[in-house]
């Protein structure tokens, strides 16, 4: 049996371990073997190892960590048709079984039976990895899968849900984002592409409003206590069409849902705190809240495509494999810039 | 000055008082006199008397009560041209302007300057009441004013969560229906003319469910304090892909929540208490939580179609107007079956 | 190499001809062989015997015929995790790749590389068939093969139309139905369940008219020349906002049309002539002409939701598979009522 | 009675000729008379004067020309609330009743009422028009009545098609627009500015490709006979998910629906030459031929959101009014580049 390096989660509270693991093979007609070109450190894998996820997922350890892989295909079942030997590809964060009823709906993240490549199961911290065709979407020339790799999780929840609120979205609207950063740094850009609405993003980081215009926000409303005001001011005292949270705690629900319109909906990305609102005040201003959970196979379609054309760049920070270590403590001490990427 | 009879409201915290009111006239050319009919008695008024809804609507006393009306055409403005004198009409309960951006979208519940007779000015607990040739809709010649009443507000705001509802519902999905009082009761018939799906009712109150049975619903749940796992069992584990609830309080909202599925909508139509979820659980099931109020005008004209199809029938208790204190006391001791009516 | 008896195409312009065939075996994970409870006996079967197909099918002679297919699951490869050995199904008549972008979107039926037994590959007149986990649906247990076996394409072609239509149809509207044959019946059927809005039924048959009227149909406009008068005067002069026009030839199309009023939707689902109108015509009336193929996987589900509930049933003549030759002379000689099966 | 300058149809298959016409008054409620800051000189006037709609639009002579129009709001009706006397508008071709079901759900343009003013009531080339607060929408401080003038009806149209198409692209679609002329020319604007698919644009002229590229198309086709193979060829042998055809003639029609991709969509904008084609095509491929008429209010209303952030603009000829007969003679020659404009 062959092997590969991997880095694997030994044991909580304790550091990741570079392994000598066993290769992946094919063994199922859909199967595919990817060779990682990128791997994204993600505060996820961080909350792994403090064992936050250990009840929930019941993976068994040693695993192979990493849920945000790109790389170029190694091996493929007999049945795989949609890619073949050496295509550069991103990978869906889940594997799905392809019959259940959200699976033969297009909304496969809502599998019945889905596996989570990195969390329940091995994932990308590695130089290969086992995936399924339904699983692998393949990238244009132009891109690479270490500048793409991060945005098979964190940006395909952003675009997600920037997606599903541009159906809404008129020329005469607003939509506010809260939170210029990971996530709302990668919804920004895919609302300028998807929407003629007016981008108003709401943070606490000058900075960040900066950058946020420099992608595409039209209005940058500091969160100085007054930004309530501030974006009913922007909006004529209505508030906005749509609010996008990407924050989701420290107050953001309450001042996301005051700043939104009668019949307007306020999208939940970021979490953390509770919506704790009077079903009152719902019913009377008539006021959505939209759940948003990670993008569907065609979401991560979609979303290279706008990659492809250059409308959603991320910027990254890579360290070698053997550098995982760097990368998880630059993370934990906030000292990445845009997102850390492991390249074997 | 002609004048008519109507029932006022003299003071909160005092009687109603019928008194000789000016008969309203026609000023403007959108203006439509109707002969009322039939005017619903509301629990709303009860809690008008109370005062609750002095600051709120600013209407100066006394001023004559009732907001569920229906009755024939009595006068028409210049302009008018939808009805003729001698019309059987029922009216929206909003008076609109037309000409906001909410108005020309079809969307005229949230108009920027609506009048809500009954509430804000004079209402139809009197002989004649005035309103607009946006407001008024011609019910078929089987239909009476004084049996449909009460479509105006608790039926039509029934029917609009239904209808929206029914729009995302297939014959394989199930809609749980917490509540089979005043609003629930419709909500079940419309929901049973407009969609094939699964319909399930939650209700503390047996006998409420072998009503629900006779007019639609597929199942009755005893609210008996394991109402949650029983609809779990009815939809294999999941939930229902709609929950509507009608009851909002007394921990409807965070049931309702419980028994709904993965991607599905729970729509709050009841209130009275708090929703309060933790984000991190709209983000995981991508549940969303859809705002209902009074439906829109076209919405009235959908409600009287499937009414003259014999689709949506209501109980109704009916009194002369000049026994509004009886109607009053009856509702106050929950002595009425369906809905009151007075009749003038 | 076991064997079973199959009924094949063996030349074109030639009778059909019993044999012993091969069983089909399962080689790939997602097969399913399914023994076969009932075979409908379709017009195109008659087309496929003259010829007609040979050019577009492609397919091999002698090969078994047959594409209306529902039984019990014989045996299942190893992937296979939606249906279980012994399960009652009904077979979509398509064979899916499940990675193409249709596939992908829950649009099956245009699937890049799908495979259509009956037409291009083995069929159903045979005591088993081969299909895949894509193309089969647990049925009712109080729904038998052999007589829900024709809704597996006539039935879901009917129900695939009449289910896009009643996503636009609202109790105020009028659906006008041209043709209540094999196919309209379903649709008139899937219609009432789907829909409140008025159904009006024009057919040139006073005998289907009337049966129309038994399974939901609110209209019967005899086609005697005068029927786009007629069903203007049903509608004030407008015309239906929708017209599903299931005949598609001897002047039904321009009938249909002229009967569709402003801003609504001529479903074309039988076909035979050209559509052949004014540009002019379409921009000023702003109708849509809407194309119909057959029923996706999940249109199947949701029609055989409705098949469970009682509300689609279809009336059927059936004959032992040996008797294969006498349910194509009576299908060949207009003398089958419903529609043949075949029962092995 | 006060008059004003008026250019007027005198007599068809004569000039056009400057008359003192009676100052348009304020008379209803709603009324509201507009001074013209520019009137779009269109193909449809010369047709007028030919007498082409002289029994469509059963006009009395004399009477005022022009249907595209802009300029300042002069005098309102007592019930106006949504403009000002000074406010800059431009005008909604149409003028609506607000009540019919139509206007009622937003879509205004099929009022079954409605005036069309330069059409069968006084229009534009004017100095002052009467419309009604339905009509008018303010535009922008940074736009001018003249320059947006042909925005009304030419580019109103545009938008409408091109919105609603919109709709149903996605990054990973193509949308061909054939004829990058007037109409062809706002609308790959308002492509670009709504979706972020890819843009193919097919016509006769390099000249008109060049500079559909220098306004957002990614690809431009020549018409030199091989354009059907050129498209299939950019859309991997599919065609397109939408084809936009603002020709309609010279055998546009067949051109454009065998460039649509199987299940797609194919817009009939221009108009001139019939459609023809075999409803075995639509059922078998799935297309549906959508038709577009003018946009409603609120589509003007989004146009001018889209003008006002400089996403939309239009090449005009202004010509000062007394100069009708050179606007009209240089149109009627081709010599006028974009829109030629009557300035007052």
């Amino acid at each position: 049996m062959s092997t590969m390096r991997a880095v694997q989660v030994v044991g909580y509270h304790q550091d990741l371990k570079m392994t000598e693991a066993p290769m992946p093979e094919v063994s199922g007609p859909w199967d595919v073997i990817v060779r990682i070109g990128g791997a994204g450190v993600c505060r996820t894998d961080l909350h792994i190892l403090e064992g936050q996820w250990a009840e929930k997922s019941q993976v068994q350890l040693p695993y192979t960590i990493g849920h945000e892989n790109a790389g170029w295909v190694h091996a493929i079942g007999t049945a795989v048709t949609n890619v073949e030997v050496g295509d550069k590809v991103i990978l869906h964060p889940l594997v799905t079984c392809g019959l259940c009823r959200a699976c033969r709906s297009g909304d496969d993240v809502h599998c019945e039976t889905s596996k989570f490549p990195g969390i329940d199961t091995h994932g990308g911290y590695a130089e290969y990895l086992l995936t399924s065709a339904r699983s692998v979407v393949r990238i244009d020339d132009s891109l690479e899968p270490a500048d793409v790799a991060a945005l098979a999780d964190a940006g395909l929840t952003a675009y997600h849900a920037a997606a599903k609120a541009a159906k809404r979205l008129t020329p005469r609207d607003t939509c506010v984002v809260i939170g210029a950063g990971g996530l709302g740094h990668i919804g920004i850009q895919v609302l300028k592409a998807l929407t003629p609405s007016r981008i108003v993003v709401v943070d606490r980081n000058p900075a960040a409003l900066e950058l946020a215009k420099s992608i595409g926000a039209d209005e940058g409303v500091l969160a100085d206590g007054k930004q309530i005001e501030h974006v009913l001011e922007l909006t004529g005292g209505h508030g906005a069409e749509v609010l996008m949270d990407f924050v989701g705690e420290g107050g953001a629900t309450s001042e996301g849902i005051a700043m939104t319109r009668q019949a307007g909906d306020y999208f939940v990305v970021g979490y953390g705190e509770n919506i704790n609102v009077p079903t009152i005040d719902l019913v009377s201003s008539e006021i959505n809240i939209i759940g948003n959970l990670v993008g569907s196979y065609n979401d991560l379609q979609d979303l290279m495509a706008l990659a492809a054309q250059g409308s959603v760049t991320l910027h990254t920070q890579k360290y070698a494999l053997d550098d995982f270590q760097s990368a998880i403590d630059d993370l934990d001490a906030g000292k990445v810039r845009g997102r850390a990427i492991l390249v074997p």
